[in-house]
């Protein structure tokens, strides 16, 4: 079982965690300092000795920060974790802060003392973040870089993580990693740029067609690397965790130790490019003027998937598929009452592990029913694992990591006979998930310019939900990829090849929430007759196939293409699924997939 | 009658003065100058005077501007005009260039001899557009100021523009200028700005509620004004233009003549608020250090219309649609292949007429029967009028300038029996048209986060039209005002009190053309029962009232609510206007009406 429902919050574990860093602090002779979620590397996920977040406060949300100082320690979360910070922290000892509303600057300004020094790990923080929160503390408080305060005073901090890194059969990746070192260095050799750095464990295992297990529920490899305009690479790796792929690399790749990172580019002639946006502070400093900025060489190439890697995931989303709606036969065959949350994550997850194919989960399972599905970011453990009643929705997120494709799905699960405000909601969000995958939109649009359509069927009932219609989805890598996002804050163009998420949703706070979630892929779109033939269009390629619960539908607020397209959904997922699941899923499917 | 017919362009006259202003250009020492359509206030429309553009080249588009090089004359146009352009310039001496695509800058650099001098007016480039244009050139080629080269050379050029300027009175303006000019000075006082330049002449109309005739179709007053923090207004207009409106601008506002503004500029201590979209180079040269940027302080609230406005446009489009009744009642009784488009011009305009309130049209009719219709900014000349046949679509935009408000209208009229491909396209413009009228969305949201629901249905059709969905109007003003845009390109999130048009298309070259226009102002929106009454949401209100063409309407292609809005809306219209127009009108309207 990959999935553990562990309360691993000990509020109680806080106050002399954080009485110790106050005395390191002191001992440092500064007045603060910040503690990120984040590792040097940036990701969602962080291995056991970078959880100092959770260390200290004991709030294990994937982010947030805090910032302590002599009388107050602020724990920064955003909008999804304001309920679990509170039953996570001690509340006597930290005190939690709205975040982004209240910018970590202003919040400073407001509670440190004149002429405060607030000291920060330089690697934890990017140079974009550094630079946000030094502007506002303008002259009246400064920015010191120490080693890390947490680490001194954590006695029994896990080591780093040391897991043995695979190469990435062609197979999968479709392109080798000699191909793809060559375009990437002819860009930067364009710009005029000497290297890059890489600090994004998955831009690294992209490029090198490399993958590891440093990180729970991520096939990473932590590493740091320059990508240098020859098209060699340095890699600076623990010594051992890529010691079988000497022949996998060739004679191209450098490996050299982690600590080599800074001499080696102390000593770079440069220019080097950096990412404000995951570039840590250190690597900035050392490059001083030799450093350039820029975005990050491998962003958009992995985001744009290859022929290889989209028929990957769509047979990893077949094989997934195949999972989900065995587990979903089987739970529609329980009475209400009968069952957990917990019970349903088991048996979700013994599903996707009787293929071997399964890596991972691509996450913790989000099971959450009647009040528990409206926290959208709910992880059920077994002091909060909740009985699945008549009336209640069951939100039901979940994933796979498997060697072609990494999955994403969210389907929400009439139990028993839900009331009639939750079936118009779950079609007003169905139809906003059925008018994005239809959809067309000219080359050029980014997520912002069409998150939109999968909100109207909401806004029109004035409804809406907190968080972005998508996200990007890697090959084999993070679940959650930028820069692709269907979101009010995306410009990013959206490309051929980029796999998002499409999940709108609705929470209705201590009743219930819904989300609905497919994978998809951009392509182009062929102009149909009487189209625009001139207009370059693109559409979504739908991945993911698994049955949308027709109890929970009213056909009546969907117009006809929108139920036209379920049907058809729903036709090919018989099709699709139908055969590779028991016979008896078979003959639920066939139901399920019915005509609305 | 306001609108002529006649063909203004006469691509015979550009070669002889394009040769006088290359003498100008030797006489001067410098290789190229720059000749915008704008004046120095940026509107869209200019006085005779400032008609540079046109008078050099023969292009009459209201936007574009002339690059003049020793061995070639480039003629900026957008897609709007790249057809126009062709007929209006003589091609053998002027080369029409596609922009935005090609940037001045990167052609300057392609087609000037190395180390030029190229010269611009000063007065007539914003900030903005100078420093893009250097940015460009680097140290490759430079920009230099001189007196206008073109009024060298224009012999009889005419004189400024002198209208007089009446006051606005209260009942339309809502706020009188003392009150609008102490919350303005707050604003400024608060940001540390001793005074902020003021150059769009809607902006001081606004400010000081005043309204003018210097330019045709926008009832402004040509003038400078610094706005200072201590709530006064030092106005820079000829004099004479304001000479009766001393006891409404009362002490607190004081004339100069407009050769006074630099000569105040230079003397200013500062710092002086100037927004880079809109302030002239030459303005800033004179600030020099003393100028900081930052927003046109009248830009937001100007668009923010107050009660009074709202309520004054709301009685504008009621007497403006019962024009447009008339005349489409009018229209339906000719036959087809009986009526010109310029026909239909001069019998709206009529219609408007009859009433008293009508102070001028707020643009020039656009009336394009088939193929005409497909050119977005039609102009009917004398040369390209058309009959209406049978089976044409009939696209016709206008609007008027009333006291209490500014009107602008789009209705597409089939003329006996179009095509079903017309119908179908006109059903998918139709339904963006009222998928956006119904619209609610967050508070916060802009133009570019909306926009796709006006254009969704056309998409998803792989089709689509060239334009924004809607501009900003103006409260007895400029027919096109900004900031408030229904456009990709604008992130202003949108505000209780905005006018904006909601005016999606569909333009097949060489057949047909579809425009449906409605003004529509912004509201906060009242949850329904079952909404999520915590959420801020805005929503449209409709002003404009006429009847859509039901005989272009495939009612199987709108979904119910779509159908709901347009019935409820045909209602109203008819209840609205009925009582309006005469009996004849009334009887054809109750037919339009009927529910589809």
């Amino acid at each position: 079982m990959y999935q553990s429902f562990e309360v691993t919050a000990r509020p109680e574990q806080g106050p002399p965690r954080l009485a110790a860093l106050r005395a390191a602090m002191a001992e440092a002779g500064v007045d603060g300092f910040i503690v990120p979620r984040a590792d040097a590397h940036q990701g969602e996920y962080v291995s056991p000795r970078d959880d100092r977040l959770a260390w200290l406060t004991g709030f294990t949300g994937s982010a947030g920060f805090c910032i302590v100082l002599p009388e107050i320690a602020g724990v920064f979360i955003d909008g999804r974790y304001r309920t679990q910070v509170k039953h996570q922290v001690d509340l006597a000892h930290f005190t939690p802060v709205p975040w982004p509303e209240t910018q970590p600057g202003d919040w400073i300004l407001d509670h440190a003392p004149d002429s405060a020094r607030i000291a920060i790990d330089p690697w934890l923080h990017t140079v974009a973040q550094f630079e946000q929160i030094e502007k506002k503390l303008g002259d009246k408080v400064t920015l010191v870089r120490t080693d890390n305060l947490v680490d001194r005073v954590w006695e029994d901090q896990p080591g780093p993580a040391n897991a043995p890194a695979k190469a990435h059969p062609m197979e999968f990746a479709g392109e080798d990693h000699a191909h793809k070192r060559a375009r990437l260095a002819a860009a930067l050799e364009a710009e005029g740029h000497a290297a890059a750095v890489i600090t994004l464990p998955d831009s690294i295992c992209w490029l090198l067609n490399i993958r590891g297990a440093d990180i729970p529920r991520n096939p990473i490899v932590q590493a740091f690397a320059l990508l240098n305009a020859d098209a060699t690479v340095d890699l600076f790796v623990a010594p051992g965790k890529c010691a079988g792929l000497a022949d996998h690399l060739g004679a191209n790749v450098r490996q050299h130790p982690p600590e080599a990172l800074l001499g080696a580019l102390a000593d770079h002639e440069g220019p080097v490019r950096i990412d404000r946006g995951s570039c840590p502070v250190i690597v900035a400093d050392t490059l001083g003027d030799r450093g350039v900025e820029g975005e990050e060489p491998c962003l958009l190439p992995k985001a744009c998937k290859n022929a290889a890697e989209i028929a990957g995931s769509a047979a990893a989303h077949l094989r997934d598929g195949a999972a989900v709606v065995e587990l979903l036969a089987w739970l529609d065959a329980q009475p209400a009452g009968t069952l957990c949350e917990t019970d349903v994550v088991r048996a979700l997850e013994a599903e996707r592990r009787k293929d071997n194919a399964l890596q991972d989960i691509s996450f913790e399972t989000i099971s959450g029913t009647g009040p528990n599905g409206a926290i959208m970011h709910y992880r059920v453990t077994e002091a909060t694992d909740s009985l699945l009643e008549d009336g209640h929705l069951l939100v039901l997120d979940s994933g796979g990591q498997y060697l072609d494709g990494t999955t994403d799905i969210t389907r929400t699960i009439a139990v028993g006979t839900p009331p009639h405000e939750a079936c118009a909601a779950f079609t007003r969000v169905l139809a906003g998930m059925i008018g994005m995958s239809r959809l067309r939109w000219p080359k050029g649009l980014s997520g912002r310019d069409i998150e939109a359509i999968g909100r109207a069927p909401l806004w029109y009932a004035h409804q809406d939900f907190d968080h972005g219609l998508g996200h990007g989805v890697g090959a084999y890598l993070s679940v959650h990829e930028g820069p692709q996002r269907l979101s009010r804050v995306s410009t990013q163009p959206l490309e051929v090849g980029m796999i998002l998420s499409n999940e709108p949703g609705y929470y209705r706070e201590g009743a219930f929430g819904i989300r609905i979630e497919n994978l998809v892929v951009a392509q182009k779109a062929q102009a149909p007759q009487g189209g625009d033939a001139h207009r370059e269009m693109l559409c979504w390629q739908t991945l993911t196939f698994a049955p949308i619960d027709r109890r929970l539908i009213l056909p009546e607020l969907l117009d006809h293409p929108t139920r036209a397209w379920l049907d058809a959904y729903h036709a090919e997922t018989l099709e699709k699924i139908g055969p590779r699941v028991s016979d008896g899923a078979r003959a639920w499917l066939a139901k399920a997939c019915a005509p609305v």
